[in-house]
């Protein structure tokens, strides 16, 4: 592949943009890849692994002479980022972000950026459960979508250089407006996360049932919520807080919906359930033909010995 | 392996009873395998496929001279099997089903066997969001558990006996009451399989956000979600029709604690989202312990290409 960008400082050291280092080392795709992270630890485990050709100690470091940086952090954390940075950016450069939030994101870090610097927020739909610099992977973004969102004073040759990368790395990129993005994965995402957690809390608690009876039967149902429940928590306290509105629209409608099938289950209604059942397949089956996952029973996992 | 029982009769021929078929097959533990279906559909794939020595078009005949019979009906459809068969079982045959909840099976099946029959109820806590007899194969229960529900009174050797064939199909066995069973599942698998029913129908209402967006945007969160909601909705209807006390129940816990969680949301309690999340992660790091899955990033499912 071609160089895309000279210089691609990554601020923020953890699954993402390590994944991010791994697929530009691999695809040549940066002159130079620069890291930072606010913690000594990260930075010192990040220079270990090496996926950066230079770990720096502060921001303002980083983003010298960067025409791509990437904010890679907890969405709390950027408008100070953008506050340290705004100072040292080469005119030019092109900064984005990979929160899961845009709007937010959009309203902490726009206004700070100085002109001349093009501001692309960016959404990789692509994670897994493990979080930090050691758990990345240069296939993370194969075959998931990431959303950008320029607005109409984008300049297009930047967008489409960012665009570039992310294909490069694997990625289909879709074209979103912040809003928009939002509630999408209200739906998709925020909302089925905080699910699992609720699912995965109220089996803590229930004393009758022990954690070691929760744990041993869960094979089905519950443990797919273990999963998505095991996330990082500072990650998902800032998604629930930065897209408030959207997540509180989507669970009052998910609770209005369970209070009916809770009614359904109570008056013995089995027609109703059945239904209900019957329509949530064809869903299942618009997204195996979609491509985002497999057909293989259980996704083929591994099977667990004992 | 030695041969376990001389004749096993399936009545019901989907995932689980053609997935014993062909483990008992792969690890030779019955004379043979007489099975049949209440639809002649399932019974011609089934003679097509060819997991039984005979498939047969009566319960009735399909009983007969067995010693050991497996109901893998809906459980809806036991209590009417159970009278059809009574009159035509061995005398020292065992009796078991594979239906996901207990007490219910349990009242409906037992008062009906006549005196001389063991009757061991049985759940093997496995299975795929696939259904039918094309979707068995022989490594389902390899590693997982299944659940034996003998009472004071059953017969100690037929309990042993049943153990040691899903043993040698490769499960872990756990004896269990009735009651404590359909609560441990009402949290593990249950009430689980409903709020993702929900989640998956609520999405679906949206007219907001597209189909086609939800299925392209669903990497991460909803998509485990769909795969629980594609299960098979008359075997569902069934589990919460007669558990429907305990999976009451533990909606109602799910309820209140995703109330909590909403609360700090729309307050901007930021420190209680993160103890909460910080909380369940313990729980999924039991279950890698405890080998019910693995820690390999998302699941090592299988990369989706476009």
């Amino acid at each position: 592949m071609t160089q895309i960008y000279d210089r691609v400082a990554l601020i923020g050291l953890g699954l993402i943009a390590s994944s991010m280092a791994h697929a530009m080392r691999k695809h040549g795709l940066a002159g130079e890849i620069v890291g930072t992270a606010r913690s000594a630890e990260t930075r010192e485990i990040a220079r270990q692994i090496g996926f950066c050709d230079r770990v720096v100690d502060s921001v303002e470091e980083a983003v010298k002479d960067a025409d791509l940086v990437v904010l890679a952090t907890p969405i709390s954390a950027m408008a100070g980022i953008a506050n340290q940075m705004k100072a040292h950016l080469m005119p030019g450069a092109t900064v984005t972000d990979v929160g899961s939030v845009k709007r937010a994101v959009v309203d902490a870090i726009g206004p700070r950026l100085p002109d001349g610097v093009h501001f692309i927020p960016g959404h990789p739909l692509a994670g897994t459960e493990h979080s930090g610099p050691r758990s990345g992977f240069a296939e993370l973004f194969e075959g998931r979508w990431c959303i950008l969102l320029p607005d109409g004073t984008t300049d297009i040759a930047a967008t489409e250089r960012l665009r570039s990368l992310w294909e490069a790395m694997g990625s289909n990129v879709d074209l979103m407006e912040p809003d928009h993005h939002d509630l999408v994965l209200a739906v998709t995402s925020h909302a089925p996360h905080l699910i699992a957690y609720t699912m995965v809390g109220v089996a803590d608690d229930l004393r009758r049932v022990t954690d070691s009876e929760v744990i041993k039967y869960s094979a089905t149902g519950f443990r797919d919520f273990t999963r998505i429940a095991a996330s990082d928590p500072t990650m998902w306290r800032d998604v629930f807080l930065s897209n408030k509105d959207a997540t509180l629209e989507i669970l009052g409608r998910f609770t209005e919906e369970l209070f009916a099938l809770q009614r359904a289950i109570r008056t013995g209604d089995g027609d109703h359930l059945h239904a209900y059942f019957t329509k949530t397949r064809a869903i299942r089956r618009g997204i195996i033909e979609a491509g985002q996952d497999t057909d293989a029973p259980d996704f083929g996992r591994v099977k667990a010995g004992r």
